[in-house]
Formats: structure tokens, C-alpha cells, sequence
């Protein structure tokens, strides 16, 4: 094994990259195209790096532009970007096992002392990775595709929209192949429910998933949950009951003052589960005021659970920082929750995070505001599509294709970085070899 | 002494607080009025959370309202807020010296063996500091009240409006008397250059002051200045200097474009010092753009030196923040900095400021955009006006007076914590009891 195998988030980051050239070659091909459409290479980049990080913001209209050929490329960019790439990314976390004891724990649940094997007891983990995603997809698609034969004449047609749905909602891709979102069924709380059902599953966090399926399967009483699977869900939630009280609190006088409390519920709770990074939307963005706009940009960078098909800061980092705060302002040295302590070497993960994050966002609106200085394009648009670029969300004000070759580089790079997490970006550029440690004294300094 | 006083964070909020209310009562005595101006108490209470947080953001035109036993009350404030309340917090960070060496190291300098009792050592350093202050300002007062005696007929009146400048300068106050700033110095280059002095005199944070005074006293080579005042004066000095850069970088070609060299340079260096926290102007801002303008308001959240007449999330948070993240990217477990090591709580408490002034900023931005969302304000006023008041700037693009009384409260808490530093505001709210500390055993979680 050589120098640059051994920096498994290298890896990672290749795999994308790579990944995202490849797809953008594919969707230049004119034989993936509608009959007369013509594509120029950066529409098919950003589509590409669009699908393969899941984000689903659009340059163009997929519907009109791809055939059904292209729609299928398009589905492989998802899948590859949703689940492929992000089961290499928890076998790198696995690789790293030494130093990261949830990994080592994942390992043990899902062996349970019957591998004995390391190397054949990631293969195991890997591949039950695979299976369950293409189980739930499966479960999707059969659900949807069997409620959509009310609409279709062709049953075929009928599970084709509904497999890719179902796609598109489990990988929090938010691509759609109606050229509306679901916008179609924005009184049809059936399609609704299953979409968040498997928004949920794709963004709650493959680790969560297993320790789930691992519980059922014991049924012991003894079982206990990892704390990160403790963390992120209990995160996770109430980011998810809080962003929807807080969607409906905001817009209660404004866009919702018409709707009856059902319409409205259903609306807050969509907006606010599609937050998390899937994207789709029931009603156009624009619809919504000022203040609503601004709360979805920040639920859109908090993003969704590490090791799932998300972006943002992710839960656990949001988390932490609430943690600390927390423990901080008791007066207490140590950072507990769940009668367990969080490491030093996480909190300090987690600044990194939120620094990187805040730096990173800063710049990128700045760039993007000079890039566009001499166009209409407003501080509140660019704010929520970079939230949305960096939480890999895809909801837009509808400015993506109107930017500059610059800004929507800019975008792809969040993109980028949003999918691939803060932490695994700067690993994959950290050198292996380590500094010399020199014993220094501390001194403390006064701080804010 | 009893448990309240055992908080010398609370001492300084209360002190704060109750400053704020006694001026807002003599700023609404009709005694200290223009003849014919009647001012609300909600006006007289914003300009008094203003000086006594000396931001300098106004919702009244001081010069027009103010006869001059308003100004002299006025300058009282601005005395008190910047240099006053700044003795007393610099003396409870002296009550705390068992828990932040800083003071001890402090108190070690200024004593230089000569006092025995610790208490004497204390009131030695609270008068030398107000002496200091007193001196710097009256030297500014003295050089630009003989340049202005070229402006007035009078000498008393060019001294009282130089005495007046140099306070303003001095504490950062960014008030003026004349109602147009430095607008007519645009060209003045020596008042630009005695009001950057005096900014930067106030704002590098006083027991840099202090230690550089020593150093001179000193005459040994084997004076050793500590790591607070190395830090933060590199980072105060690097963000002047790129601040400098990124106004002119981009500002080059617009409204910079018909200006001569010196002129660019002049505009760019005064705002990247005012920037810091003074909130005085050559040019009206609204003559910048928006990427200046979401660069400076950058700056002014970042602030000045933590024990100085400034606010913001101060220099020393963003260097731990860069710190930080070097030693994490370069794989290393702890913080070093001129052959010293960062403290882990000191890591912490940045964490806690960052984390805490993200939300804040957020909260704020969104409370604002929804009290006035039937009003033309738009999102990057709003992000000026609360950097601005966050990092007592008091810079403006001119909304604060046209701002619903809900909003301008908004401003007003950004201001008092701002000026008196989140990690001093939490400790005031702090209990005294500790909580019992249970041993928890570390687990570690995914971040990012
Ligand atoms: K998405
Ligand atoms: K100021």
C-alpha cells in the first residue's frame, strides 16, 4: 500500500471529481439529448456536479434537455453520488478505525462476533449498505409507482416515474422528471408522507440505519444505541420540528393567511423535512416572504446527518456546538450528554466546521455579488442559493442559470465541499507526514 | 463580600446598563436641547446605548439636537463607555487572576516587584490606565486643536472641537459634532493620520499599551512581551493591512476609479481603520458597492482587541479560528503560536463565541427583515447596520433612523453585547454553584 492509498478521504474526493467529469461528459453526448436540443459543456458540467452531489440545483430544464436515455445517465449520477460514493466514504471512515471508535463500533454491530475477518467484515458492511438503499428505493418506487397508475395509461410508465421519484427522494437528489417538482401534489398528503419517509431515510445517516435494523434484529433489551446514533437523531428531529414550527410561525400572516391549518401544516412540515437536503418543493420558492427565506437558508446549512446522502455542517457539528454552549455557560470543563462525554478532538472538529463554514460562505457570497454586480441578482438570492449549494439542497429563487460562468463555478464548488464534508476536504489535502511535535508552554490569551 | 459580588461580570452588565439608563435620562432633559427641539425618549435612549456602547449609530442628527451641555453630556458618556467601564472590566478580569494568568502576568509588569499588596497593585493599574488614556487623548486634542485653529476664529473653539475629535477617535466612539464626519478632511491626510493613531491607540486593546509602556520603561533586551499582546497585535495589524488591500482590490475600478494613487490609498486605509471600530467616515458609504460593503461589514464583525474601547468577536477569536484550523489541517493535536501553546479552554471559549455570534448575527438579520418587511430596507442594509452595531462600529448606510422601534431594540441589545463581549455577557448570567461533576466516559461521534 503506498503514501497516497493510505489518505482514504483522498480517495473520496477523487472518486467525485472523477465521477462529476465523467458525467459531464456524458451529458454533453448529443445522443442523450432531446431531438434539436443543443447542450453547451457548462451546463453539462454543472448538471453533472449537480447530480453527483445530490444537490439538484439546474442550469436547465432536464425534462426538455435529456431523453430517456440521459434521464437514466442522470439516475446512474445520482445513485453513484447518493449511495456509491457515500458507502466509499464509510469504508474510508472504517479504514481510519484505529482512530475513530464509531467505526470500530459499526464494525462490531454488524458482525456481531461472527466475521472474523476485518477486511470481509467491511465487504459485509459495504454491500448491507447497498442492499438496504435498494431495498428502500425499491419500497419507494413499488409505493409510488403503484399510486401514480391513476395517473398514467402505461403501468410502465406509471413505475418508471415512481422508481425515479422514489430515487430522487432517498438520495435528496431533488432532480425531477416532471419539470415541477411536486408541485402536482400539493394537496396530496399520500405522496407527501412517503416522500418525507424517504427523505428521512437517506438523511438520517447510514450508521443510524444499521443500528436500527441491528436492534430490531436483536431484540434484546440490552441493545445500546451508539452515541452518535443518539445525537444525530435527537438533532436531527428537532432541527426538523423547530424548522417547521418556524416556517409556519413566520409565514402564518403572509403566504399561509389563505390556506386551511392542514394545508399549512402540511406545507411547514414538507419545507421544513425538504430542508434538510432534498430539495423538492410543493409550492415555488418565491411564493414565500423575507424572513422564511432567511430561517430555510439556515436550516439548509445545518444540512443533514454525517455519513448520510446529505451536505451542510451537519447535525452533529449543530450539536456540538449547542452542547458546548451549553456546558460552557454551566461553568463545566467537559461537554456531556447521554451520560457520555464528547471528546476534545470533536469539539475541536467542530469549530474547525463552523470557522471553515463561516469563511467559506462569507467568500463565496462576496465572489458571487462581485461576479454579478452589474446584474439584478439580490443579497437574499445569492444567500439562499449558496445555503442551498453548500447544504446540497437545490431549492432556488430560480437565479442559477441567469449567473456568470464564475458564480456558478463558485456554486460548484460548495457543492463540492458541501457533499463531501468540511473535515473529509481538508483531510484529503493533509499531508501524511506528521510535523515534528515540539513540547511548547501554554499560555493563556483573552478571548472575545 | 457577598455572592452577587463575587460576579464581576455582572458588575460590568449592570454597570453598563445602568450608564446607559442615567444618559438616556439626561439626553431627554429638554435643559440640554437646541431651543425648539423636542426629542423622544426612545430617541434619547438609542443615542445613549449608542455612546455609552460608543458605536456612534444614530437616529438623530446630534449637532442639530444637542445644545452644548448635550455635546459635554454627551462626551461623558462616550468617556465613560469607552475608557470608564473598560478600568472596571479590565479590573474584574484582575479579580479573576486566579483563573486567567494574563492578569497575574499583567499585574507582575506593572508592579515590577515595587507593591507588596495586591489590592494597592490594582488601583496603581486601574489610575495608570485612565491616566494613559487621559494623556493619549489630551496629545490629540492638543495636535488638532492647533491644526483647526486655521478653521475658527476662535481658539477655544478649534481646541473644544479637537478635544472633542480625539475623544471620538480615541474611544472609538465615531460621534461627531460636526454632522458630516471627516467628510471635510477627505483630503486631509494629517487629520486622517491623528485620528488612525488615536483608533488604533484605543482599539489594539489596553494592556498591549500597557506592556509596550513597560518595554520602554524597561530599556532590557530580556523583556518579554506576553502571548496576548504578540497575538492579538500581529492580528489586529494583518487585518488592518488586508482590509486595506481588499477595499482597494475591490473598490479598484468603481468608485476608486477616478482617483488619483494617494487618494485610493488614503480611502482604503482610513476605512480599514475605522472598520476596526471607530465608525468614522471620509466618504458617505453609500458611495461603496456591495462587495465593499459585505467585505467591511466582515471587519466590523470581527471587531477590535479584546480590553480595548472596541467591540465585535474580537482579534484574538479570529486568530484561535486560523490557529486552529492550521494545526488541525496539519494534523497536529494542539494550538502553537510563538514557541507557545494555546490553552484548551481558550480554544473552547472561541468555539463559544463563534458559535454564539453566528446565531446572534442570524437571530438579529431575521428579526429585522421580518419587523420590516413592508418597508423598502433591504437584506444588505440590514447586514451593515447589524455588523455595525454588533462590532460598535457605527457605520451605516442610513436605515437606523427609519427603523421600527422593535428593530432599533434589536440593535441596542447587539451593541451592549457587543461592547461588552458575549463570553463576558454569559459569564454575568452565570450561577455561582457549580454543578456536580459526574465522571463520563468519552465517546466519540461523527463531525462534519
Ligand atoms: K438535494
Ligand atoms: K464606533
Amino acid at each position: 500500500m503506498n503514501r497516497k492509498k493510505s489518505n482514504p478521504f483522498r480517495v473520496i474526493l477523487f472518486a467525485y471529481l472523477l465521477s462529476m467529469f465523467v458525467f459531464s461528459v456524458l451529458f454533453y453526448l448529443p445522443m442523450f439529448h432531446e431531438p434539436g436540443v443543443s447542450l453547451t459543456y457548462r451546463d453539462a458540467l454543472f448538471t453533472s456536479v449537480s447530480a453527483v452531489s445530490v444537490t439538484g440545483l439546474v442550469t436547465i430544464n432536464v425534462v426538455e434537455t435529456f431523453n430517456w436515455g440521459g434521464i437514466l445517465i442522470l439516475s446512474l449520477a445520482i445513485q453513484l453520488g447518493g449511495i456509491g460514493i457515500m458507502t466509499l466514504a464509510t469504508f474510508a471512515w472504517m479504514m481510519l478505525g484505529r482512530r475513530i471508535n464509531l467505526s470500530q463500533r459499526l464494525l462490531i454491530i454488524v458482525d456481531q462476533n461472527r466475521v472474523q475477518n476485518q477486511f470481509s467484515g467491511l465487504v459485509r458492511l459495504m454491500s448491507s449498505l447497498i442492499v438496504i438503499a435498494l431495498c428502500i428505493e425499491g419500497a419507494g418506487a413499488l409505493i409510488l409507482g403503484t399510486y401514480y397508475l391513476r395517473f398514467f395509461d402505461e403501468p410502465f410508465e406509471a413505475y418508471l416515474q415512481g422508481a425515479f421519484a422514489s430515487l430522487s427522494a432517498f438520495t435528496n437528489a431533488g432532480f425531477d422528471v416532471t419539470g415541477q417538482s411536486l408541485a402536482p401534489f400539493v394537496d396530496d398528503y399520500f405522496v407527501q408522507c412517503i416522500t418525507i419517509l424517504l427523505v428521512f431515510a437517506g438523511s438520517i445517516g447510514f450508521p443510524v440505519i444499521l443500528e436500527c435494523i441491528e436492534y430490531i434484529k436483536s431484540r434484546k433489551r440490552t441493545f445500546k444505541f451508539s452515541l452518535f446514533t443518539k445525537l444525530t437523531t435527537t438533532t436531527y428531529f428537532l432541527v426538523f420540528v423547530i424548522g417547521a414550527f418556524g416556517i409556519w410561525f413566520l409565514e402564518r400572516d403572509l403566504a399561509f393567511a389563505t390556506l386551511s391549518w392542514h394545508e399549512q401544516l402540511a406545507q411547514a412540515v414538507f419545507f421544513s423535512a425538504t430542508t434538510r437536503s432534498a430539495g423538492l418543493s410543493t409550492v415555488d420558492l418565491a411564493a414565500f416572504h423575507i424572513p422564511v427565506l432567511l430561517f430555510m437558508s439556515l436550516l439548509m446549512m445545518i444540512g443533514a446527518s454525517p455519513s448520510s446522502v446529505g451536505g451542510g455542517i451537519r447535525t452533529t457539528t449543530l450539536a456540538v456546538m449547542a452542547l458546548t454552549l451549553r456546558s460552557f455557560a454551566m461553568g463545566k470543563k467537559h461537554v456531556h450528554v447521554f451520560g457520555r462525554r464528547i471528546h476534545e478532538e470533536d469539539q475541536q472538529k467542530s469549530f474547525v466546521v463552523l470557522s471553515i463554514f463561516t469563511g467559506l460562505l462569507f467568500l463565496a457570497i462576496l465572489l458571487i455579488m462581485t461576479f454579478e454586480q452589474d446584474t439584478p441578482v439580490t443579497l437574499l438570492q445569492v444567500l439562499v442559493e449558496t445555503a442551498s449549494a453548500f447544504g446540497t439542497c437545490g431549492l432556488s429563487l430560480g437565479i442559477t442559470s441567469d449567473l456568470s460562468l464564475p458564480s456558478q463555478v463558485v456554486l460548484m464548488v460548495l457543492m463540492v465541499i458541501g457533499r463531501v464534508g468540511i473535515i473529509a476536504v481538508l483531510f484529503s489535502f493533509k499531508g501524511d507526514r506528521k510535523g515534528e511535535q515540539y513540547q511548547y508552554s501554554t499560555e493563556r490569551i483573552l478571548i472575545g
